[in-house]
């Protein structure tokens, strides 16, 4: 019988999420009367598309039933002329609508792994895949990329020498949260061929597909040689600028895969009703807003990368899609140093809030100088926490050396 | 090295939904113009309250950001009163919103079991906890009720009976899913005692809670004795009859089980922000609109008691709340009567659609012959479903005699 009660082991090895946890310490700084720029969450302040509010008030059933859990049809197919611009044939059954991308990668890792399986990550990676990986009891295992060589893969052998038995898939974000790296042609031919070889599945994160500073939006939907192998897991939240509204996709040509989310779906039922209808109008004609928010946030980098050269040791490769940028800076701990902006610094007033970068790692120890910023302020703005933030940290040097 | 590209052993494993696997089937004789009568889904037709769509369309606010993962604060605000009706005074930590109360019992379960543990469950059992259990490799261990003794635990050995040194929790849902059956109070304090005794958890399911034809709603959030076991999951969906909002909720008093919660919450990000404004009203004022939807429920449960007493060797305990009827018919194989009725049945173009209770088992071979169906027609139609119902048993007694 067991002898306490007590919660669950996975319930104590979850982290906090790190872009979350530190909301407490910043809600005290600002009763103190302390201006925050918020960089630590991917919360566009962008306005979204009016579409989506006139949507929603055109809702005329007098019922808000459940939706089907394949997804409401007519959201459905908006999905598939979305894809259909990106150059993309999806049948109906390719697809199922989810609440956000979270719950995609929720199922996209279920569907593939089982308890004690491996999947392969590239650290620095999104937090919430360690703590979905916790829930379900797999195991991620990490490719480590870094700050110094821009994030890039150079070689299949660094993936190889990961892969075991165990091993059922790679995860790649791409635009990358939280580097703000745009995987090349050669480096997505790479983990295709190495799918193919391993026979391994590709959970391709494209929450941020349009948001890059060169190039054409791109899906691994597209690629043919290793199309049984490519789950892709979506949403809107970023490009529509609607986080809130908790639509995403996951989407793959694998039927098994399709008929086992499918199942996952029935058990949680259905995605919200109101915001699958108004998501419609945006997946079937939202590109022009789309370009619009993609001008808007190369300004922000640009300002950004300009206030990040003025920092004293300060080291980043300048992003180049999402809207995250990874900074290493001449600190010896980024959890002290967040916390430190909030509770012990201020300038005129200011203080800036960043994302500690420790959690998004796999490997201990590693990302202890690294912070993440989200540019989901203007210009001006941002330009003004750049330089609250080259302050903050002389501030946070000097106290170190006290 | 993986031989070949397949999915998880979990994604095999996890059935479909026994309530949504026959729409294909429904589709197709809607398509040869039957009208079919679905008493499937819990998915009411009662008209929601009108402030929730007002509540809607008066969002003012110029972005749709991300909610708190603890829940917009106004939000479980209204939570906590809603509560305090009921004589429960819950803390603002004690609570977070979820999306419909399915997420709430994947969060439950997770936060309690580990891979390989045990929860206890009655069956009859809403399927969806079995898919739950299987994505998160939780053990489910079945204690049998049964239909002839009106679903009744008489003792507290046929529990105690079940119980291993991996038994972390049991699930009670109150008022049942699928058998309509209240708990008595002596059957609660069994549960209670037995939870303290042997320091289990308990996932009270309390998403009908409004809906019984005597008494006061309860909930287990309001007994003292286990005040640390009891984790309460609970939704709008059904007694503001609003499935399509995925607004849930779950509650305890027990702070680990909650800081487990909240980083389970904080991997989601959050739950719809729109309809956590929405439904503001309806859990501060709602208790009108309960009241008269009640009063609908017994309408119907009495008019389907009258028309199932009609129908020669059906066997059922009337229910005494929620909005489901288990029903046993002299037949072999529910599943096979319910294609029956939808593939090669009709009485004046119509039929009927149930949902076969297979499925709603642990135990292989039970509820074979058993069927729910959920009250969601007006008096006039559910009566005239029981009559085509009626019809439809003779119709699939021939032909198996054939």
């Amino acid at each position: 019988m067991t002898k306490k009660l007590l919660v669950s082991n996975r319930a104590r090895e979850i982290n906090p999420s790190p872009i979350r946890k530190f909301l407490p310490m910043a809600e005290r700084a600002e009763s103190r009367g302390i201006k925050i720029f918020k960089l630590n969450v991917g919360d566009p302040d962008i306005i979204p598309p009016g579409e989506f509010m006139r949507a929603v008030k055109a809702y005329r059933q007098k019922n808000l039933g459940y939706a089907p859990s394949t997804g409401i049809l007519r959201h459905v197919e908006a999905w598939q002329k979305y894809y259909r611009r990106l150059g993309v044939r999806l049948s109906r059954s390719d697809l199922i609508p989810t609440v956000g991308c979270a719950e995609a990668i929720g199922f996209a890792l279920q569907a593939v792994a089982d308890v004690g399986d491996e999947v392969l990550v590239f650290e620095p990676l999104y937090a919430n895949y360690k703590s979905f990986a916790v829930m379900l009891g797999i195991k991620l295992v990490p490719v480590a990329l870094n700050i110094g060589t821009g994030f890039i893969l150079n070689s299949s052998k660094d993936v190889e020498k990961k892969i075991s038995s165990k091993t059922k898939a790679i995860v790649v974000i791409n635009p990358d949260n939280p580097t703000g790296k745009l995987w090349s042609e050669a480096e997505l031919y790479m983990l295709e061929t190495l799918a193919k070889k391993y026979n391994l599945f590709i959970i391709a994160d494209e929450t941020y597909r349009e948001i890059r500073f060169s190039g054409r939006p791109q899906t691994m939907l597209s690629r043919k040689a290793a199309a049984q192998n490519v789950v892709v897991v979506d949403s809107i939240s970023k490009r529509f600028s609607l986080p809130g509204a908790r639509i995403g996709a996951l989407a793959s040509r694998n039927a098994e895969v399709m008929a086992a989310v499918l199942k996952f779906a029935q058990a949680r039922l259905s995605v919200g009703t109101l915001e699958q209808y108004a998501a419609i109008p945006l997946l079937e004609h939202g590109k022009p807003y789309v370009s619009r928010l993609v001008k808007e946030y190369k300004k922000r980098q640009a300002a950004a990368v300009k206030g990040l050269k003025k920092i004293k040791g300060a080291k980043f490769v300048a992003s180049q899609g999402a809207f995250y940028q990874t900074v290493a800076l001449p600190i010896d701990n980024a959890e002290r140093f967040v916390e430190f902006m909030l509770a012990d610094f201020s300038y005129k007033n200011q203080t800036v809030m960043a994302t500690p970068m420790q959690d998004f790692y796999i490997s201990k120890g590693k990302g202890q100088n690294e912070i993440r910023i989200a540019y989901v302020l203007k210009v001006k703005e941002l330009a003004k926490a750049m330089d609250v933030l080259a302050r903050g940290l002389e501030a946070y040097k000097a106290a170190c050396l006290r």
